[in-house]
């Protein structure tokens, strides 16, 4: 997970935890509620599994998860590797990349690496990537579109957990010291859903479509490194044409 | 109705009624309220009923139905089965496909192959299946904004159900026992809207929608099966070329 | 007005007054209110006034009524006449079409054969018809416009009357026995302004555009049926460029 | 302005200035607060004056204006007097047209008239006629979307007043007869909000996109006239031409 | 930081707190809330930091700042230099403008006239001139971007304070005389985010956004300019040509 994602979450919590228990710590309890977490939680991930497919759902977790875990690396980085294995390729042959393959860790950079030490033909190798990066491009378009439904969905079921609250106090006033404590367990289903939209879902949608592009801008960068390698094309002709695959600003950060 | 629907509901309802009965199972009559159904229902119906023709709505409701009884089946199957067909056809000639036209379960793949059988110009085939594939896509579009309009109106339609209830109350404010269990029942309008938008339509609309493209995609994919049996192309090549209609996701699951 | 407006106006009417009155029929009455009808209905008049043109408003009141009341043939009769049509001139010149045209009630097509018969060039003769559907089409299009901003604006004004009640009323506590009675009548307004917008408004918006793509579609196969009879061609080939307006819903209900 | 407008405004504020005088005439007192006046009106315009630049915040409002005021007069009258322009430009020259200078009330009209009489080329004319005719667009646009966006403010800081009024009442509940009026007195910030936008701003700014596309229509008819008179065409080519720029609905009320 | 925004400051600011004071100065401290300032101010800065990347976060708020303070100057002055120095340097030569370069304040200008005196390629000086816009344009969006986030998570974390301040009331109400204070103190919390929202982050948008359109057409004036004079251009035609790059209104302001 990366800095700003953990700083976030930790100000974030923080500060709402303090604000909860800022009458003393046991205040905290007052916003435990069994059947808020339920229809909330429950009612969101169910929306989802009747919108989505099942499959997708399963495999956007993962999908999600590790966007979080594993971090992006810069393409200056990329870019220095692929030059690298170009003079090497063009001073001892394509096959001499098999002993860097161990030291790769992007298992698509890999994978790219292994196709051309295997031999096969430059459009076979570019055709095989592309599918590979225009998957991963799709899985995580619907991971986005599923954050943003979870975060329509969940303020929804708080409010529906709110009413459920309300009738159940409403029905029974006898007892008006119960009244309050009544009122106060409909609202915790209300301050669920406000909290997952806005604290968890839709700002991971957002990361999430920023690290999507990310991603896929570094896929292209690779696949055309990986061509540019097996074409034994010049380093310095490489670098120039890769640098085209940056943002201005990344541009900026390598040396010409 | 596929698995994913299937758990969703039983995720939603069984949480969502839990949440409600879990003051005592009498709880759950709190939330049986009879004109909030009829104004929460009825009204929504009605107002599809004049914003769509009436022929429509009554289309569609089986349209509808029909796309959550029925499961697509994976286009691997689709696309094994045409290339077993080209096998045949190439080897015993067109009309041999008559003997196997009852194993089709699928009408509209069994409707190409009739019209093959029957000996129809390649053009016409294709236009026949291109019209009907184009009205069934229509129909799902229809039914999609639909859905999508029911989950606006139901919780509009709640709030009118709510109002009513509150003015109701409100005249009526001489027997203070009565309050509260006047309010409860006021509010059961707005928790049917919400509880029918974000738990039946909405989610339905977001389902029918990924339905009607796999099942647009199927129709292009056997469109071209049928053209390419039809032609006595070579099946290596058919499969191929059919490849070309599936999502990457997919294509990857097929053997080169 | 077709079955299906109707139908929706019975249902939703008849249910929305069934929950209204269903403690009495007295309680009716609850829900007349002069002030909060006369903020929400002319206020949302109002706002359509200074938004829109004086003459754009009184034109399309008219058009809005005329398109609830009269129904567009569906459009196998229309290319039935145009083929009919087509053939008695072939036979007996185009002025023979001056016997049929009492018979024709729809004013667009008799102004289009009138305008043969009077012997007007071909290209004239479209332009004018054009012209006329254009002006039509603009016409549904802003009152189309109109509804949806009447679907806006009365909300709007539902809650201006609620919160002039709610000042009326709290302004004045002193009788607590005027409370109750006093928020009832504010939120009457409310009531009216979501009655209005989704009965009334938003729906008939929503089959005001249905109606009038059908329309314009038609106008589009008249003119081109006008001027295939002009220039005598075959009444088979007619019909085979004729089916080409319609959606493939309806080409399928018309035998090649 | 506009007998619409004015209709739209003595309506709207009749019927509710009645709905909140219908308890008596001093009912109305209750809705004169300074500082919801303060907050609603002074914020929605401190907003516009941090949003947009200060100059244009003080030329839009005398735009704003001016469109109120005079009225769009009818393109067919344009028309007309290009046509007899023409006709004396033909006979007697362009210099002529000195003579009817005096009449154009139009300052637009008279610039071009005045551009022509000067000797410029006609490149040059149309070119600063187009500029003028493109600054006035711009300006509209602006103004257009500052309505818009006063539209959404003025509902928000109604909002605020009322919470400011909230917190206020809720934080003095000691004397019990000052509720009502603390609770009333917030409300009136809301009411403010609603009334501004949904009477003022957003009907305003409908008002002003339809005048802006009826005054640039207007403005490129008069430039193609200019253009027309000065390169001596033949009055009846012209007005053929000048219907062009017409819409359907306009075109048809003029001879041809 | 230009006049409008110091004036839109002043008003709304003074007249919201004079709303809030007006009861008594005291009537201030009812709007200081500690738990409300952390939720609100520290929950939109969390989910924004969630949202974006923590580097873009530090980076932006720099280029909003700076935006605020530095006014873009008119493009007027920026015409007269490139003239003034397309004169020097073609009379004097390109080193002649050495001289000049001590009074270029803007990074930018300054930027492009060392590159031409360095004896960069005329191509080479527009690409890197044309990056480093583009990537303060990039940066311009995503501030703009990150401020409308702001002006949605304010209003959603004051909502979630307001909700966590009424369970706690709700939960202790057995000494009524807290019930108003706890009222308040909760609603304080929405009343933060309305104001945050419609006061600081969505006009600071709408201005960030205004303020980046003009600075990237002083860019790309500049950019012209530095060009023509690299080109030894005759400053009248270079006149022309930037005039090109400004809106229409801008234009009319520059003497032919």
């Amino acid at each position: 997970m990366d800095i700003g994602t953990l700083l976030g979450y930790a100000l974030g919590l923080g500060l709402i935890t303090w604000s909860m228990a800022h009458n003393g710590i046991n205040g905290l309890f007052l916003f435990v509620h069994g059947p808020a977490a339920a229809v909330v939680g429950g009612g969101s991930l169910a929306a989802v599994l009747i919108h989505f497919d099942l499959g997708t759902v399963k495999d956007l977790v993962r999908v999600i998860l590790k966007n979080f875990l594993h971090k992006v690396p810069p393409p200056q980085e990329e870019i220095e590797r692929i030059i690298s294995y170009a003079n090497l390729a063009r001073r001892d042959g394509l096959l001499a990349l098999e002993t860097k393959l161990q030291e790769v860790k992007d298992p698509f950079f890999a994978k790219g690496v292994q196709l051309v030490i295997d031999g096969f033909a430059a459009e076979t190798v570019k055709d095989i990537m592309i599918l590979d990066a225009e998957v991963e491009k799709q899985r995580h378009a619907v991971g986005k579109k599923m954050l943003e439904q979870l975060g329509t969905f969940a303020p929804a079921f708080g409010m529906v957990e709110t009413l459920i609250g309300l009738v159940q106090m409403l029905s029974n006033l006898s007892d008006p010291s119960k009244i309050g404590a009544g009122m106060a367990g409909a609202l915790v289903g209300t301050f669920y859903g406000a909290f997952l939209a806005n604290m968890v879902f839709l700002p991971m949608a957002g990361k999430l479509d920023i690290r999507a592009k990310e991603e896929y801008q570094r896929r292209e960068l690779v696949i055309e490194g990986i061509a540019a390698i097996q074409s034994g094309e010049k380093p310095q002709l490489i670098k120039e044409r890769l640098k085209g695959f940056l943002s201005p600003g990344q541009r900026k950060a390598i040396p010409a």
